[in-house]
């Protein structure tokens, strides 16, 4: 067996360890009952462990360098060693005590999180919130050495937003940031003292899941080959021939939750599209958080959003919910697109959640390159939220820096790959309506295999054989461009 | 760390990973869609092999001798490492190439038989049970060999039903063998030619399962460290703190899936009653097979059929079902305790099932021992259908000899576990009322704590401490004894 052939075989096992895990994960999640969580933490952290122990194998870096200078690879297969070694290198890079320190300090700092936001506790927060910033900081500046990023930032970005540097990401967001104001008030003046649209409930689960599972079959979901559950966040998981997704249901209205089910169908279908030959290898991976959010988003904002699908749904709706009158796919429409500024992320619209992700971006790269300290994030928060939404936080962290789960779990560099996400979904929209027509015709044809096929050639049989940069440069003839969010909102929102 | 310390170690680290493998084999058969099944069996395969891997590490045997020469063990420590010394052994006594063409003969035989039996087809059959057998066979040498099990078939018996020989086996069927038909004939005179009572549907699902949830509450069945799905089969798994029980139910009647909830509910109390601080030792370990089933059976048997159980489950069923006038509690005692020799094992009702354990007991252990070949199976069968049962299956092998899916995959020794079980269960009964007073009374009192408290420190707390026929004789005085489920049956069926 030669080296390459023997890393192959190696990563195929752990992705046997890896399956086992998604499983006990998603029970985690969807299944087990409240005093399973002892034990079942054990497992996980055995077969983590056992995982870990092989992929820092001592003679794994022999055999990288040996099946570099190996001739005769093809290109999946070079690609394949590149990926090999940046996942091996990821996992190989930090000394084993500052992993173990980060855990701790993490878990307990989103632990105690949990009750700080609840009750606004900036100052107990700060206490354990140091060790987080202090730790990832290390671990920033040790990958930056390694890996030669150009910030210290860009070495976290690349666990997530792999290949999407922090120069990309930048000139993307200042042409958003000068741009997005003007057009969320253009939006706001126009829908005036109105109150976004509803529909008034109750909406019981049992016709909300058939409605979710009827939205997942338009959408192309496979259900010999995965299965929809609920879950307190909504996430997918699973792998090409055994997806699950999940969501959660609400009686007093349905369009959030029917929602996060086509969002989570868009990761879903990316992870069950991506080449089966490759199954098991990095080459076959996701190729990032960025072109992830893109299939999601595309899903969710694209499809879910045009006026083919809101008049499919409107009528499934009203079946599903045995209504007297039918919903008005116009009025379905104007809700799920509906224009609101606010303080939390999560519950923004499409047009102002970018701002959210700026704010974010800034500090964070900030607060890794060390040109900020914690102190100063309250008042860059507010300070931004004021000019960028016209919204502050003063004291008010619980609304402000204190929402999010990332930071305390320290997952700085995540954040961008969302509107990273929400531009390329846009990109790719603009590319694909060039080449098989109008989004919306073919939405309204009942048969979305056109725009699968499209992302499917595209994105999903790409896997992680070429970069992002380079994936997005191929689908749709330039690198992620702001412009194409913008003309998209341009297009969404009839603002030229 | 002492030799002795390092096999518990690696023992809790393997627990972990049968934890992982536990949900892995509960996701497949109660949530995996079907496309799942390559990559799930890949996974389990990995895990699987692992695990056999770190059983069958080298230097096992030098710590397993060198922990029998550590001094200053205690009791518990001391059984730990006779059942190491137990599973280690049950690994390490075959060749690996035995345990391959098992897998393949059994798989190959189990796969053909579904359709084989449908099709009455012995001839088919026989060709590839050759296989099985003959392998079996050696198996059973290889085993008697090691462990000097006075047969080839007690061997076979020590993987199930562990530390009950054949010879104890053989009294207690021959005792019941020479009891039985004339009570069987007493029943069904007295039953006349009534029909089993019955009630009318359909029994909705959704009802169903609130009915059953209602039993397992009632029953002690902890649900923040469980729960109830459904499967094709009703099985139970899981940990002590994550019990996973299923049923199957059927819109046509309601009483098969409730009873099969209440016996799963039995094995279960079983697996979360055992010693906690042992969890993950061999000694923490179930017993074996016939002190799981005894515990199983005495839920479904001697609870799940006394009379204030029945007028609990008449309240519950009238108000589950919302039915318009109750049901009756002896009606419904009737039902559940009705006998009517049949064909069938798994139809078979407490009086008529120990013979067909029996029937498969004489052949299978003879078969074993080279006192039969395959081609005397069906004549045999027949033979001992007629003589204690008065019901032939000439040229009937779908409902004789290939009704069970036990003998394809080889598991040979299995059956006598289900009557032993039976033995044990009314043996227990017999000895907890002498102490703690009539069951039906305190089933009657709506509060069954006392009877799992009897259980518990007798059975459950005890593990794999004691060997089995100890555990029984500590408990009742003796052991498993034909007699105690005589005199069930003579209470049972006014006999006397």
């Amino acid at each position: 067996m030669s080296a390459y052939e023997e890393l192959e075989s190696r990563f195929k096992r752990l992705s046997h360890f890896e399956h086992a895990l998604t499983i006990l994960h998603w029970d985690q999640e969807v299944m087990m009952p409240p005093k399973g969580a002892e034990t079942r933490g054990q497992a996980i952290a055995e077969l983590s462990a056992f995982h870990h122990q092989e992929m820092t194998s001592s003679d794994m870096a022999g055999l990288i360098e040996q099946a570099k200078r190996q001739i005769g690879l093809n290109d999946w297969q070079s690609a394949n060693l590149r990926e090999i070694e940046r996942v091996w290198q990821d996992a190989n890079l930090l000394p084993e005590e500052l992993v173990r320190e980060q855990s701790i300090a993490q878990q307990r700092c989103q632990h105690a999180w949990r009750t700080q936001r609840k009750e606004n506790d900036w100052a107990g927060f700060k206490e354990n919130f140091k060790a987080v910033v202090e730790l990832s900081r290390q671990q920033a500046n040790i990958r930056q050495k390694a890996l030669g990023t150009a910030t210290a930032y860009d070495a976290l970005l690349s666990l997530y937003s792999t290949g999407d540097s922090s120069e990309l990401i930048a000139e993307v967001f200042t042409k958003l940031k000068s741009e997005l104001p003007a057009m969320i008030q253009a939006v706001t003046a126009r829908q005036g003292d109105s109150a976004r649209p509803s529909f008034t409930g109750p909406f019981d689960v049992a016709s909300q899941r058939t409605l979710s599972h009827h939205v997942m079959d338009f959408l192309g979901f496979d259900f010999d080959a995965g299965r929809l559950d609920e879950s307190t966040h909504p996430f997918s998981t699973g792998n090409f021939l055994d997806q699950r997704i999940t969501t959660r249901f609400n009686t007093d209205e349905f369009i959030e939750a029917l929602y996060a089910t086509i969002h989570e169908t868009g990761h879903s279908r990316y992870e069950a599209g991506r080449p089966q030959e490759w199954y098991g290898q990095p080459v076959g991976s996701a190729r990032n958080m960025s072109i992830h959010e893109s299939q999601s988003l595309f899903f969710e904002k694209h499809i879910g959003c045009s006026k083919g699908f809101s008049e499919f749904l409107a009528g499934r709706s009203s079946e599903a919910f045995e209504l007297a009158s039918p919903l008005d796919p116009e009025h379905f429409l104007q809700a799920v697109t509906w224009v609101e500024p606010g303080l939390i992320r999560v519950n923004a619209d499409e047009l102002t959640y970018p701002i959210h992700i700026i704010v974010r971006f800034e500090i964070e790269s900030a607060l890794i390159n060390g040109e900020m300290e914690i102190d100063d994030i309250p008042g860059a928060w507010h300070e931004k939220m004021q000019n960028y939404l016209g919204l502050g936080t003063e004291n008010n962290y619980r609304d402000g820096c204190l929402q999010d789960i990332h930071w305390p779990m320290g997952a700085f560099g995540y954040f961008p790959s969302y509107t990273l996400g929400a531009v390329n979904a846009a990109q790719l929209r603009l590319a694909m309506e060039k080449q098989v027509g109008n989004l919306d015709d073919i939405i309204r044809s009942g048969n979305i295999e056109p725009i699968s096929q499209w992302l499917s050639e595209r994105i999903w049989q790409v896997g992680s054989q070429l970069e992002s940069q380079d994936i997005i440069q191929q689908a749709t003839g330039k690198k992620t461009d702001a412009q194409s969010l913008i003309d998209h909102f341009v297009v969404r929102y009839q603002l030229d």
